[in-house]
Order: structure tokens, then C-alpha cells, then sequence
């Protein structure tokens, strides 16, 4: 743990990404609102119209806005929750010394530097983006998040067909503000936004919509502090993370939090579990509904906008854990099972989760419904454990919707390839279409050091069956708490597999961004291909590596093959050669039908074949 | 390019893995053979054996042989192939300055300090592991590639029903020499295995058999030199590439394999075309038969293990790809196409196939017939151009087969997921199974810099569908030559997708390593856990970065969650109560159909569900 002096500010990444400008587009219903999007230039020699893509990395890459960490983001939803006229504000909880572990001040990370009185909803309310959209409201919400992913589509207009295999989703050519409400209202997706985190740009989580990744940053009673926690936070939204975690689980909790949400553009997710169990010294035993409910409210009151509840870990699923080959690895899980067995009870979040809901409605906080029971190893994939728990996590979807509140369903961990595609197809069936949440998974276990590819490989697939958001998996899963490197190369990981996710389901504007860089590769405009790409600072390095000299990057070859070798540059010879040949012509004659197979006469020169 | 002197020789990583040890295995038949499997020691506190994993790393971790690159490799096969009556030694090709890029001598990398008098079949015979196969002979290659493939089934025998969608595969329980010799005669698997690579340690491709992965090296004219290329083989099956292609394209060709190939366990490809690219200066239009067919004997005489032709490039399908986004990628396919459209007529290698066949015939090189029009972005993936080609390489394998010849197919490339399966299903279908051999696929354009992950994701799904062996590719491509760092990183990834490829299939000792593994980490056995993965250096390293007292490597906790909140340690905890408290029983009623699911109560308190 560092000692932290109460003067030190967070230093923070900022600035746009290379060749990048961030653009905002209006709302029509709502004409404040000002939807970010990226746009790459390319080259003038490309022809080509700069490439819009998505952009969750807040005001951050705006060389407009000036960032100062101490005072936090802008905060534009505040005005759209008070014009409701549902919700009031109030002197909220109080912060108490167990919020951050009983520091002493030389040992205190400092309370954020600006206080806002929290808002909630006006008794008998509910706030929800769900309530509204059941009663039939479009909110500034669910208008900005249809601009949002509406991205690149309109361009497509004249493209050719759509082309994927989308299971059971349906995505539309393009999105209104009303086809999200519908969404929304069906439960199929969800907008996590606390009216408590006005700082946020409001996003989707949703089979229909783009595929989303969460990173998982937090300091440990091991390692880290506010300022790497914040730093982390900023530094894998500029990577692409939809969603953050934050998974504290040392000391100064409350604060470390409050300095992320206040800074955060995207929606936060926590454990409350886990901050509560610190309340209570670390004794899973000790843990009580009065210490659970405090710390409910006061994260409510701060603004997290997701809360992962273990509600589904059923005293009599824990059993069904003893034989398994790494029994209960969630956190969370294995923290109610402890509690459940020690006093021989159902757990105090089954038994109170309409409370619960009550408190989630007030602040529209979402629900993730956590998967305590989940896999830690392959051996225990798809277990009867796992299932059953998510049988729980139905129930308690029909509980939590029927009180206006959103939910989504968080899913395995550790699965065989063979073994995932009816983990979506189960949790679509039991749990009423709710998003999909998955951890990886790990398609084996032998990699530790490497278990954000393991887990790449499942993530991909599971998101092309229908998973709506993929949390992200580190180098250091296993192993350590992730650094800097670590979260990059873990949100890069996701941002493949996602996008690999959404080409695969028939995404409409999805191959648009591989095609553009796809040209680029071919033209050899390297500064084309490395802007265009995931990650331009790792593809130039990389490529400078071998030739380094400026003159390269605009060679007709490069450092694999050399010019003789060069496949591309050979192709554009072929390309030129067919025009002076005619060989458009040749290539519509077969197009249309012509007598393409020609069946090979050295065959006929042969014996029988072998079979 | 680096000049160097006659008297480098270089210098490779030797010795064993983290707490390894090599062991040999006899055979029954042919008791000489020895084959090398891979023993990890677990600690004595798991009370479990050693687990034995496949070893393609060769003599290099054997710390009983001393390594000595300028004698190269020890030569078992060399009897074998003597003791058949059906070879004779003959005075070779004279090696001629062309050869190596006309480079004078001091520029010249030394010839390999040994010569050996290079055997072919006598007149008439075919001396190709397919010929003995027909024949109803089981060789000691056989004999060799069923012992190392039946690694640990044995310890399976009462083990649980097998677990897996193995599609179109067929593995069995326990493999004979008998058995692989029916799949090899049956053309679904080959060996590739030169007689004049008598190094080599027989191993098999095949989809009945575990997904074997390739790692290519190689200079270029733009850099790296012989000492790096045979460092770089060593490493790369020091971490499990199971066949090595050499892809050199500078000067030095026919010395650096020479180098290579003496001092290679693993197979040796190569893509001859290359080298006689160079013989012409570079001129693709001034490649005759004459100069590719003398290529194609030095390198048989050297004992390259398999060939990449890309046969299949036809005249008429080069108009097919005019109109791709990506042209042709492949660099072989390019040569050939420049070469067909500069002549106007079909390519040398598909007029001479039968020729080609006569050769590999004659030394057991097998084919790797080339997709010359591969997918070079996901926008080209899976369109007429690469299928058409793939229905020539159909009828070139037949042609082969008929010759005696081994033959596996190569294929894409660049192919999004929803496209992978029909690949897999085209191949097969017309290639009559032949082993198919993949590079990736990548899953999408949009990421150069980590293109090994973008593959890895549909190498792993490939794999799993049927294809026999998966062509790595490293960090560095679409960017870079890659140095060391990239081929470990890259066959690490590839091993990846092998395993969740045996896993999926239902291999029926794949999971052993998993659960080994797994229960090291559940039993806090770090050293266990770190041994027992793929690149145990970097599990350790990981680990180390945020707890690195030795003391911790003893924990029983991690830094991810510090000691409070350890699930593993909480679900020891509830093992234990489970112990006391009979809970065992309790799960046995549940296992044998008890009331598992109760409805909660909490249901019943609440209004109507949302939908």
C-alpha cells in the first residue's frame, strides 16, 4: 500500500488518439444532447471519407475540454434527472471511518474535493430507464445512446446484403431513439445510469447492440492506490472499455470511489459485498443486511451504476460445489456460501432482494445479477452448481423487472469451446433475454500468464452467440494484480473480440472499419493502417522495429518479404496488367455463369486415385 | 544483413523446462525407437504422479546429450531408411553459387561443416510413409507417432465418458501402430518425413490426432542472418512448435537450411518457389520448370520434410480476384499468378504436377498444396476466387495420392467466425480429407499488432471443426520480421488453440493437464501451477511482478484478492464444514434427483413479472 499525501492529483492520459478528432452530433428530440463518436482521417490520396467509430473514452481525447481531475467531468445529466420531476435531492448518508477501512488521516486518501448532495427518486417514484421506457418515455438516455450506435450505418445504405449469422438477435439497419426504448422496456438491453453519475455518456448493453467490454481496475489490501485506481480507469476507457469495474477490495474504498465515478464518462460497477465485508473486519460471518444496506445506499448515493448481487448463491447449491475440482472461485460466491453454511440460512440478499430492488429503483442502479456459482476451471464447466444458480438468477430477474428495475446476468469463467454456445442459449431461455455478462471464458486452463488470450478465444464466441458485454481478462490473471500494460493489452483483447463478435452476428456498420484499414494494408499507406487499427502506438512500433526509417512508411513493401517478395505490390501489377488486358471482361464472363472449373487435364494422365 | 564471419556458430537455448525431465518410451515392433515424452513433477504434498505431456522440443532439453550445432543432430532415422532395401546413396546436386545469392565469400554464411551423401528411391519404388502404408507395412514412423500420440490415454482407462463434439473427427481411445498406419493409407494423415532428415523425430498431422501447430522463420533481404534462424527453430520448439517452416527470401538460402534442417527434430517446410525466385534475380516471369525442378531436388536432397506448391493458382481464376479488396496475398500465389498472366498460359507447376510428384516420390517429401488465393482480409474471406482453387487442390491431391505421395492442403487466411466452418466442410468434401493446415484464421483486419490473437481466436475454432494443423502467426504480422520474443509468444498462442481445439474435440487425455493444473491452483501448489502451464518462466515472472518473496510462492492467497478475500481459501473453508457437517451426503441426495430447485419464496411476495 503507498501513503498518500492529501495534495496528490491523479496524472491521467489525455489527448486524441493519433490522426483522430472527436466529433459530437445533436439530438433531435433532445437537442443538448452531444453524442461523442471518433473520426480517423486517412490519407487524401485514399479518396476516402475520414472513418467514424464508436468512442467511449469521454472528454479525455477532447483537446477542447480542459481536464482537471480535482473537480471532475462535466456533469450533463444532472439537469435531464431534475426535469423530470421525479427526483429530489437530500443530505445524504454521512461518511464514516469504516467506509475506508478505520484509516488514520496520514493514511486516508482524501476525500474528493468537491461534494454534491445526492439525488433520489421522490417516494413511491421509480427512476429507472425501465420505468420510463414501460411507460412508453424516450429519455435524453435512450436518444443519445441510438445516436451513438447508430454510427457508420447510414453510409451502408447501398451496401451489399447483410451478411452474419446472428442466432437469436435481431439488429435493425438503423436505430431510433424509440426502437432503444422498446429494447429497453422488453428487457432485452439495459442503459446503466445512476442519476447519481451526471458525469456519464449513456450507453447500451444489449444482444442488439454493438458487444460491450468491461475492464476490472481496484486497488487490494495487497497493492495500488487511488491515484494508479483512476489513472487505470482513464487509461482503459482510452483503449475502449464500454464499462469499469471497480473491484477495491483494500482500504480507503469509499474514497478511491468516489474519485473514479467523478471522473468516469462510462458507467461504474462494483461488488458491494465486498466493501461491506471490510465494514465488518474480513468475517464473512459477521456480515449483516443492516451493514449490506448501508453500503447499498452509500455507493447509490455516489453513483455507481451497476452493483453485482450474489443473490443467486442458494444455501442448497453449496453442496453441489464439495466435489468440484476448484470449488467456488467467485469472490462474492464464496463469500455468501460461507455466510449461508456458517448460520445455516438462506443468504440476507435472497432474502431481502425486494429491499434491494427498492433501493436499485430509487437511484437507477442496475442489477448484475452475480454468478457466485461460476466455473473455475473447465472440469467444473456447465456443472449442475452453475446452473442451478442461474435457474435462481431467473427467478430473480422477473423479481427485480416487476420493480422497474434493469438487470443483467453475469456468466462463466472457465469453459470448453464445445461447451459455450449453451451457456447463451440457457441464460436467453431462463432468465427472460436479459443481457448477458460473461467473465472470458477460458477455453483451458493450462496458460496462466496468458488467460486474456484463453479467454479471448471464448469471449469472441460467446459474444457472436449473443453475449451483450464481455469482461475482460489480463496477462495477470491468476497470477497478480494488473498494471497499466496489463489493462491496454486486456481491453485490446476484448475490443478483438467484440468487434470479432459483432462482424460475425451481421453487425451493419461493423466491417466498415476493416475494410477501410483492409484498403490502407493493400495501398501501403502504413500511417492509414497503424491509425486505423486498435492500437496505432503498438502496430508503428512494432513496424518500426524492422525498418525504421520514415522512408519505409511509405515503401511499397515491407520488412516480411522485402519489395521482390512483396504479394501486395505483385497483386498491383496483376491489377494493372488486367486493364490493359481486358481481364474486367474475363472476370464478369465468370461472374455470370461461364464454365469457371476446368477440370484438370494432367488428371487424365493418371492411374486411380488413391480412394 | 548481417556479414558473418565462417567461424559463427550458433548459439540455442538447451536444458529442460521448470521442473521437467525428458523420458523415452521403446517401441515393440521396432524396439530402437525411442520416443521422448515430457515428464512434469508435481510436489510431493498433491500426492499425484508426474504428469507427461507430448515433447516436440527434441534432444535440446535432454541435459544427458550434448548439443553441438556445427555436428547437428544425432540420426536414428538413417537405419531405418537403409534397413528397407528400397534407397540408394548417390552423389548429390553440387551445390552452385546461385544457390546462396551469388554472394561472394565473404558474405557467404559457411556451409554446413558436415556433408552426408544424400538417399532417393531406386528406380521404381516409392519410399513415401503413404506408399508403406498402402503396402500394408507399419514403419517404425508409425510405430514412433503412436506411442507419442497415446501419451496418457492409458491413465484414462477408467475415467469418465468422453467429453467433446468432434464433428467429422474419429479419435480413439488408445492408438496402435496399426491404426495410424490405416490413416496415413487412407490419406486422413500424413508423416512428413524426408529420408534424408534422419534427425527428425516422426510425428503425425492429422485431425484424428492431436492439432499439431507450425511456426515459420526465416530471413528476408531486409534482415537476420543463419545464427538467428537456427536460435529461432530451437526456441520455437522449445515451447511446442511441432513442425518449422523456413521461409528464407534473401541470399543465403540453400546454406541457412542446410544449418537448419541438420540441427531440426521437427519437420522442415519450405516453399520452394521462393529459392528459385532468387535463382532468376527476383524475375517472376523468368521462372522455367527447369529451375524450379532442380530448387525442388536440392532441397530434397537437403531433406526438407514438406513442400507448400501452389498448384492450384489457374490461369482462369486469376481474373477472380481483380475485383478483392486485398488482391492476392499470398506470396507464392502472386509469383505464380505474374508468371501465368505474363505467358499467358497455365503455371509450370500445375503443367509438371505429375513430374513434382515423381520427385517428393523418391524422398517422401510431402505436399502442402498452397492456397495461393487465399483471403488477405475478411472482406475477401471465403469468395470464388479461394474456393475455386480449393476445388484444384482437390484434384491435385488425388494426382498425388495416386503417385504415393502425402498430401495435406493449406488454407485461409483472413475469415470472419461465422465463415470458419464451411472451410473445414468445403476442404474436407474436396480434398478426401487430407489433413488441412491453416493459417489462422484471423477473425478480423482491424488489429495489426496483436494479428496472433485476431488468429488465434479462429485458429482455435478451426481447429476444433477439423483442421489438422494451425500455421502460427506472431505479434509482428502485417508489420515486422519477427525476432524471438514474437515466435515464443506466437506458438504459446497457437498451443493455445491447439489444446481448446483437443479439448472440444473430446480428446480423450487432452483434460489431464487442465485438471493437474487446476487443482494446483485451488491446492495453493504455486510452483506447481507455474510448471504445470505453457510458459512456466512467464506464469512465475507474473506472479512475481506484484508478491515476489519467495514466502508467497507458499501462500494461500493471491494478490489479486490479498488473504481476506480468497475464494479458493473460503471454498477450503466450506470443504471443511462440508466434511464436518456431513454436507457430503447432503450433495448425494441432490446428485440422485432430490428437490434441487426450490422456487423462492421471495417470487410469491411480488406482483406479476415485467413480461
Amino acid at each position: 500500500m503507498n501513503d498518500l499525501s492529501p495534495i496528490v492529483t491523479p496524472t491521467v492520459t489525455t489527448g486524441p488518439l493519433p490522426a483522430s478528432r472527436k466529433i459530437y452530433l445533436a439530438g433531435t428530440a433532445y437537442a443538448d444532447i452531444r453524442v461523442p463518436l471518433r473520426e480517423i482521417a486517412v490519407h487524401p490520396t485514399a479518396g476516402e471519407p475520414p472513418v467514424v467509430v464508436y468512442d467511449a473514452s469521454g472528454p479525455y481525447t477532447d483537446d477542447a475540454v480542459a481536464i482537471d481531475i480535482a473537480k471532475g467531468l462535466p456533469r450533463p445529466r444532472e439537469v435531464w434527472a431534475l426535469s423530470r420531476g421525479d427526483v429530489e435531492a437530500y443530505d445524504g448518508r454521512t461518511v464514516r471511518p469504516e467506509d475506508n477501512g478505520n484509516l488514520p488521516a496520514a493514511k486516508l486518501t482524501p476525500a474528493f474535493p468537491v461534494a454534491h448532495r445526492p439525488l433520489r427518486a421522490k417516494p413511491g417514484r421509480g427512476v429507472t430507464q425501465l420505468a420510463y421506457a414501460k411507460a412508453g418515455i424516450v429519455t435524453p438516455e435512450m436518444e443519445f445512446v441510438a445516436i451513438r450506435e447508430n454510427l457508420g450505418r447510414q453510409a451502408l445504405q447501398a451496401a451489399a446484403a447483410r451478411d452474419g449469422e446472428p442466432f437469436e438477435a435481431a439488429i435493425p439497419d438503423v436505430i431510433t431513439a424509440e426502437w432503444v426504448r422498446e429494447e429497453i422496456a422488453s428487457g432485452r438491453a439495459i442503459i446503466p445510469a445512476n442519476i447519481n453519475h451526471p458525469e456519464l455518456e449513456p450507453m447500451a448493453i444489449g444482444r442488439n447492440f454493438l458487444t460491450k467490454i468491461n475492464a476490472n481496475i481496484g486497488n487490494s489490501a495487497v497493492t495500488s492506490s487511488m491515484a494508479e485506481e483512476v489513472d487505470k480507469m482513464v487509461w482503459a476507457i482510452r483503449w475502449g472499455a464500454d464499462t469499469v469495474m471497480d473491484l477495491s477490495t483494500g482500504r480507503n474504498i469509499h474514497n478511491i470511489r468516489d474519485w473514479i465515478i467523478r471522473n468516469a464518462p462510462v458507467p461504474i460497477g462494483t461488488v458491494p459485498i465486498y466493501q461491506a465485508l471490510e465494514k465488518v473486519d474480513g468475517i464473512a460471518e459477521n456480515l449483516t443486511w443492516e451493514v449490506f444496506r448501508d453500503t447499498l445506499i452509500e455507493q447509490a448515493e455516489q453513483g455507481v451504476d451497476y452493483f453485482t448481487i450474489h443473490a443467486g448463491v442458494r444455501l442448497s447449491y453449496i453442496p453441489l460445489t464439495v466435489e468440484r475440482v476448484t470449488g467456488i472461485v467467485s469472490r462474492g460466491g464464496s463469500i455468501m456460501a460461507k455466510w449461508c453454511l456458517h448460520h445455516h440460512k438462506e443468504s440476507f440478499l435472497y432474502e431481502h432482494f425486494n429491499e434491494i430492488c427498492d433501493i436499485c429503483r430509487a437511484y437507477d442502479v442496475s442489477f448484475s445479477l452475480g454468478d457466485g456459482l461460476r466455473p473455475g476451471s473447465i472440469a467444473d464447466g456447465n456443472d449442475r452448481a452453475q446452473f442451478a444458480e442461474l435457474e435462481t438468477l431467473g427467478e430473480l430477474t422477473k423479481i427485480a423487472r416487476a420493480k422497474d428495475c434493469q438487470v443483467m446476468i453475469e456468466g462463466p469463467g472457465h469453459v470448453p469451446m464445445h461447451k459455450i454456445k449453451v451457456n447463451v442459449e440457457k441464460q436467453q431461455k431462463l432468465c427472460g433475454d436479459a443481457p448477458f455478462y460473461t467473465l472470458g471464458p477460458l477455453v483451458t486452463d493450462i496458460a496462466p500468464g496468458y488467460d486474456h488470450i484463453t479467454s479471448g478465444i471464448g469471449a469472441a464466441m460467446i459474444g457472436w452467440f449473443g453475449t451483450a458485454m464481455l469482461c475482460y481478462v489480463t496477462p495477470k490473471e491468476h497470477l497478480g494484480l494488473p498494471d497499466r500494460d496489463d489493462v491496454k493489452v486486456g481491453v485490446i483483447t476484448y475490443k478483438i473480440a467484440a468487434h470479432a463478435a459483432d462482424l460475425a452476428k451481421g453487425h451493419p456498420a461493423a466491417q466498415l472499419r476493416d475494410d477501410a484499414l483492409s484498403r490502407a494494408r493493400f495501398e501501403f499507406r502504413w500511417e492509414d493502417q497503424f491509425n486505423l487499427s486498435l492500437d496505432p502506438e503498438t502496430a508503428r512500433l512494432y513496424h518500426d522495429e524492422t525498418l525504421p526509417k520514415e522512408a519505409h512508411k511509405v515503401a511499397h513493401f515491407c520488412s516480411m518479404c522485402g519489395p521482390k517478395f512483396c504479394s501486395m505490390r505483385i497483386s498491383h501489377d496483376i491489377r494493372s496488367e488486367a486493364q490493359k488486358e481486358g481481364m474486367e471482361a474475363m472476370a464478369a464472363k465468370y461472374r455470370d455463369g461461364g464454365d469457371l472449373y476446368l477440370p484438370a487435364e494432367v488428371a487424365a494422365e493418371n492411374a486411380e486415385p488413391a480412394e
